[in-house]
């Protein structure tokens, strides 16, 4: 049961509590699992995917027969859903595509390339669910992006089987290779390079405690998408907005994680307290009720304020992964957001429309850093190489600038590098 | 004196030895300043000032009548010198600024938005020498980008000052406040905020070793650009360049810093000796000699390869952050550089022309990053907000499809937020 909070200034941390981080892990052991997959190689990783997931494979690598058998186990409607979500999300991430510039005068060029990078390892859990909007989300910005090697890891059990589901979403989306690794040791593999599995230079994809813990530390070997925390949603909401709806979308938020949270402001007491209700009533037609009454009875929370731009004021602050403005006047609200990953705008846009299908990505933003970072998107598979070239002609002219500048820095070898080249 | 080495299919390591990495410091030290930081503000903060930089004014915050003092201490030629390098700077960087979009259906909608983080914090070096250029890299594409407050903060002496050439360097480019203050105390103060200083959502600008210590531990408080390791550039010569230029280059590498490293690859033994004989005969002009030479020593290599292409295949792999293509066809090698922070063309583009001058940014990933990260730039200082629209006819079209999506993933309440929205 969620008691409505009646907004009196209080600060962020007493309305909403402290946003939990995900569960702590011992990095020490993910750290040897790592430095052995980069000293062992295949023989590591074959080691611990034993150990961990009870599989002794010969193959980590999925055969064309297992993709073929994938197809056959999924009904033609499904494929055609899938089909129509890659769709939406491939237009969607073309838009982020950008293009390198140049500004060229007489004696001198300027610009920069943008270029993909080579090889990107994306994971995807395993487990008992299947979860193919992940492959979406990470191979479709991926391959527009132009990564030439897409090379997609997810877990197994002893049989060694993946999801049909996963297995044809990867290949729809081109994911070029996927292998039959999970936890600290796929991330290993990708960051490490083995005989098997090539080398990534960019690893994406959501993970458990440990694959977050083996993603922090080998950054800097190559890069990595975020760490994300845990999943939130804030809802802001009018007096035409229809609590059960309200309700509904919260609990979808809360039936992720126990350490979600579902957050709802409006400045419609009324609709506070139905919102409330509804919760509890809908708590128990779920199937994975458990894990969303925990989340609701510790970080579910309902705040009622004066105003919209109350609402807004707080939302800012707060800086949710997804936001959804359950208001008459949604666009007009928008302009006022500064921080969110992603807004859903109006009655009739619940936050699972982006979880799967309307072509934004799902990976966003947790725990306020949308305050300074940005949902998934081809550019996280991009990065940029500057150039420039002078003639002879523009380093005269430019020479008793940039010596000078040199030398106010007290750098004499860069002033040199100018002057041998000028001064006969 | 360094001996050519002739290429024989040695691996990378074998040819350039281990990219070392910044010194190690105490981390727990770091950890203990932030967190007083955190809990005290102000008062912290002024212990930590009095306690490493032995400055205890009451006034952390740079007046008026200093900035109009540091204009009155230089000479108008060089405040012009700085002026049209923040033009050329601003020019390049405003090619950077990146829109968002929206793809709008008849009952649909999806877009982006593009935002400045709210406040970024710029340090800046100090020290015996003056870093101006640091002030024009990092505050011009804050400013660029539309970052409504750029903090900059640089270490004083007891005395309290800042060296004129980095006052009127800030305050041309924009800088809305400039603080006296440096080390891991700053970078506390521009993460977590105090009475004084502006709390930072992203942290840029280079730092010693307990700077990068600092910016490492609040990273996801905050953004921060990257973790600088030591400076690097790899030329690539032909016949046609000159010894002399050569190594007056690699000397301004070395110049930084012991463990720069400064790397010739060329397809010319008697260039590689002369280049040799060069830095040899270079060294004893310079004032920072010691520095030269012992980076030199450790880090300075020069390889002979068989011809062109395969310098460009060895540099792709090396990622260096500076790449000087002295060749007679610089833009056509350009097309093969899938790795490098910033590319200098031709025989006439020292590195020392985009440290300070030409535009582009001199920020760059070291040790091999640049396979996967990028320059500096307006973008460091931008984040996107996704954005979905969806009427009641568009959630009733796409409804079928998305709890189909949502049931596959075993996530009911996803379901039920489309369904008790579109079933009557």
């Amino acid at each position: 049961m969620i008691n409505p909070i009646i907004y009196a200034n209080q600060p962020l941390i007493k309305l909403f509590g402290c946003r939990e981080e995900t569960a702590k892990i011992d990095e020490e052991a993910v750290k040897c699992i790592l430095d052995d997959i980069k000293e062992n190689g295949d023989k590591a990783l074959r080691k611990y995917c034993l150990k961990y997931d009870g599989f002794s494979g010969e193959n980590l690598s999925v055969t064309d027969e297992e993709f073929d058998a994938a197809f056959k186990a999924l009904s033609k409607g499904y494929i055609k859903m899938l089909k129509r979500a890659i769709k939406n999300i491939t237009a969607f991430h073309k838009k982020q595509l950008k293009k390198g510039f140049e500004i060229r005068k007489k004696n001198c060029v300027v610009g920069q390339i943008v270029l993909p990078v080579s090889c990107a390892g994306v994971y995807v859990p395993g487990g008992t669910a299947a979860y193919p909007s992940t492959v979406l989300m990470n191979v479709i910005p991926a391959k527009i992006a132009g990564v030439e090697q897409v090379v997609m890891v997810t877990p197994v059990k002893s049989d060694g089987k993946i999801k049909p589901e996963v297995l044809v979403a990867a290949k729809l989306c081109g994911a070029d290779k996927v292998f039959k690794i999970g936890g600290a040791q796929a991330i290993g593999a990708l960051a490490y390079g083995t005989q098997t599995v090539p080398k990534a230079e960019k690893i994406t994809g959501p993970g458990n405690a440990y694959v977050a813990a083996a993603k922090r530390i080998v950054f800097g070997t190559c890069g990595i998408d975020m760490i994300a925390g845990p999943s939130e949603i804030l809802v802001i909401a009018d007096k035409g907005a229809n609590a059960e709806h309200v309700a509904a979308d919260m609990l979808s938020q809360a039936e992720h994680d126990v350490l979600a949270s579902a957050v709802l402001i409006t400045d419609d007491l009324s609709l506070a307290n139905a919102v409330s209700n509804k919760i509890e009533e809908r708590l128990s037609n779920l199937p994975r009720r458990e894990i969303a009454e925990k989340s609701i009875n510790s970080n579910g929370k309902i705040v009622v304020v004066e105003n919209l731009d109350k609402a807004i004021e707080l939302s800012n602050e707060y800086a949710p992964e997804h936001l959804e403005l359950c208001v008459e006047n949604p666009f007009e609200l928008l302009k006022k957001v500064k921080n969110a990953g992603s807004v859903f705008l109006g009655y009739n846009t619940p936050e699972a429309v982006g979880d799967y299908y309307a072509g934004a990505n799902h990976t966003l933003p947790t725990s306020g850093t949308a305050k300074f970072s940005s949902p998934l998107g081809v550019e996280d598979f991009l990065k940029t190489t500057q150039y420039i070239y002078y003639n002879s002609a523009a380093l005269y002219a430019a020479s008793t600038d940039i010596i000078k500048f040199a030398k106010s820095e007290g750098l004499d070898a860069h002033a040199q590098s100018i002057s041998v080249r000028v001064e006969k």
